[in-house]
């Protein structure tokens, strides 16, 4: 739907959702709600032209769909933008029962899991719907970021043959009678692109994680936007890349979306200054205990936990103004074997946004001989096989990240969970609708 | 990497694998591939100041990867383009077993099955290799058309608490002791977010068919870019959209890729004209009988299989000189539930391209009532109760299609199987790599 103020005085015609009638002695006001965008309808029922329009209106139902022909005409006592449309045909495309099961415009009314069982209606909120428009912009930049870049796009598969990297829980399918799993990340996979000769490659798709926990950042599935690229120097060439990445995204979504985003969410879009800050682990740990009194507990030592990522956001805004912070010099005990070490340090970073991890980067070994000891150090054996033969006959050295694209989205709008911010939520208790 | 013409005497500096290598008494010779393109490198062994790199080149071996700094110079008698690079640095990343299981040079020398087991080494094939970079322009075109159109992206779940719409065979998933299930198509959830006011959405992701067969079109897993929008008049709106996003697709490739597509698959990329023909089903028999003698086998009434798509194809490329062509009016009785009736036929088309069914597409059945009776009379129960929700509370007409990217893909450049086509094939007997 176009912008209403291009139309003033024009006929036009929009189809949308009846989102409030009132039907007075005179007159009948319907709200026509179309991708979010709103505009009145005004029938003057005294006039004989509209008598077949009142009847129809008559019987309308809040949430019926229709299709509207008409003029737009500038009248100031309309609150919705000072204009309204005068129709000349008015046609109900499908009608809603009137009971709703719960409701549009307050959308805190009802809980969670309510709305989620009703997704459908749930998402014709403002609030839910602007998600995936935004979000839709936000993809669509970093993507152009990549093509631009000479990114090749991949697509991997889902169902593999051994569970895959990470140790941690996956699920097993039922395969034609035998096992197979979904894949937790296309990791190994889009290793394999860059040994097979693209330099740099992509990848949006859906990641399956079998984690029995229930947190408002995980979710079963999530989208996961992953990137590999080669001849690289350092894993400093990678966060390089994903700091003009998501320069790239946030630039684009401020662009389009920055004044709406202020106006329904309450958040400044912050398109982040270049370098973003950089800290290592063993700094950090100092800086939170001297400004935070923070102390990392013992079993966390090397890594990062949830308190320690919204101190290091907190750390990162006091000392550089900055809403992001790479950590780096992680222990390698805390790190996958496919990570580069140098001097016994993993070769990689976590990315803090706004107090949560959005990534997990590194160089990755590329060394036949290295790989195959750091991946026995972790216990790795013959499941691996496949993936340590992508070093074997020449492999360039590379490196990468990942991107949960459902927790980007639910950073960038200040939501309080993916459970808000995912098209429909998968956890171990939601496998519906 | 640039194209090395505008190169000439400058110093550049390139990564890439080291495909060829000669070793002659006075000079050594590598030929470097980085991403299809190659350049000959050239080493004088009598000049001092070689030294060092004809050292690294005596132990290099075929397909290590090297990054070789230099100077571009012309020189007529070089087959690769009359240029070759006179390095001062070569740098070996990582140096390959002499073994290759398989040759990257003649593709061929090996069984398919042989080459899926070391796909990594396949692609470096260019015949396989370009196959991707082709792909990613194809795509991103057609995403462009569709951002340029307004619509949103969608991620949708492909875990699921039922078997999904079409009835034929679904994986099982071990989802924490219960069972899921993987989604076929995201039909359903691409019309719930038409119920949900978008007014046009897409998705392009995994789709999951667990139908134990061995063609040369069907994968168990395969990438779908799917389309739904609403406020339509009819499926002709559909037909047109798709027509128009492919026409977006073929122009961008055959801008970018149309000579190279020439030179390696021997096609010549067609922009197709607008519009695409159309025929029903019913005249297309005649037509088939008549012109080629072709009975349709009566179990296959109402409906194509294999051998009349072929015939099709040739039918509309000698009457209008088309690779597309819509072939409408099936029988309901072999047309999903959810395809909208007029007159008892169903409101949707079959695209064929070269001989192969592209996509199915559809006006959809928005009216409670009618979709009801429709899906009782197919025999579906409660299973969908949640999908008939989504028409209960307003849901505009609407229509949409499906495009199975890797099929198109194989189309496209003429090649014989999607086991040729996919970055890795899945099929009954194929879970590996």
């Amino acid at each position: 739907m176009t912008d209403f103020k291009d139309c003033i005085n024009k006929e036009i015609t929009i189809s949308g959702f009846a989102e409030k009638i009132r039907n007075l002695q005179w007159v009948q006001f319907i709200v026509l709600r179309n991708e979010g965008k709103r505009i009145q309808v005004t029938i003057e029922k005294s006039e004989e032209k509209n008598k077949e329009m009142v009847e129809i209106v008559d019987k309308l139902t809040c949430e019926s769909t229709i299709t509207v022909t008409g003029v737009i005409k500038e009248n100031e006592k309309v609150k919705m933008g000072g204009m309204e449309l005068i129709p000349t045909s008015i046609k109900v495309t499908s009608l809603s029962s009137c009971e709703l099961p719960i409701s549009i415009i307050n959308k805190d009314a009802a809980q969670i899991d309510t709305r989620m069982d009703n997704r459908f209606i749930d998402l014709r909120n403002d609030v839910n719907f602007y998600i995936f428009k935004i979000q839709t912009e936000f993809i669509r930049a970093m993507r152009q970021f990549l093509y631009d870049n000479d990114f090749t796009e991949i697509h991997t598969p889902k169902l593999i043959g051994a569970a895959s990297e990470s140790g941690s829980e996956v699920f097993e399918v039922n395969y034609f009678g035998n096992k197979a799993y979904l894949a937790q990340s296309p990791q190994f996979y889009k290793q394999m692109a860059i040994a097979a000769g693209y330099e740099k490659v992509f990848e949006v798709a859906p990641a399956f994680r079998a984690e029995n926990s229930n947190t408002n950042r995980h979710a079963t599935e999530f989208t996961s936007l992953d990137i590999e690229f080669s001849n690289i120097d350092s894993y400093e060439d990678v966060i390089k890349m994903e700091e003009n990445l998501l320069v790239a995204g946030l630039t684009a979504v401020k662009e389009k979306y920055g004044n709406l985003i202020k106006e329904i969410y309450g958040v400044d879009v912050v398109v982040p200054k270049l370098p973003f800050p950089r800290i290592k682990l063993q700094d950090l740990y100092k800086e939170l205990n001297k400004r935070y009194g923070y102390e990392i507990p013992s079993h966390d030592i090397g890594d990062m936990n949830a308190e320690t990522e919204k101190l290091t956001s907190r750390y990162a805004m006091e000392e550089y103004g900055h809403e992001f912070i790479f950590v780096t010099d992680f222990s390698k005990t805390k790190r996958p074997f496919y990570h580069m070490r140098k001097d016994d340090i993993p070769q990689g970073y976590d990315l803090i946004w706004k107090g949560v991890e959005i990534t997990t980067g590194a160089q990755r070994e590329h060394r036949y001989d290295v790989l195959e000891a750091q991946a026995k150090e972790k216990g790795l054996g013959d499941d691996i096989k496949f993936y340590k033969d992508f070093f074997k006959y020449g492999c360039p050295p590379h490196g990468g990240f990942g991107l949960g694209i459902d927790r980007l989205t639910m950073l960038l709008l200040n939501l309080p969970s993916l459970k808000e911010t995912m098209f429909l939520f998968r956890g171990p208790n939601r496998i519906t609708p």
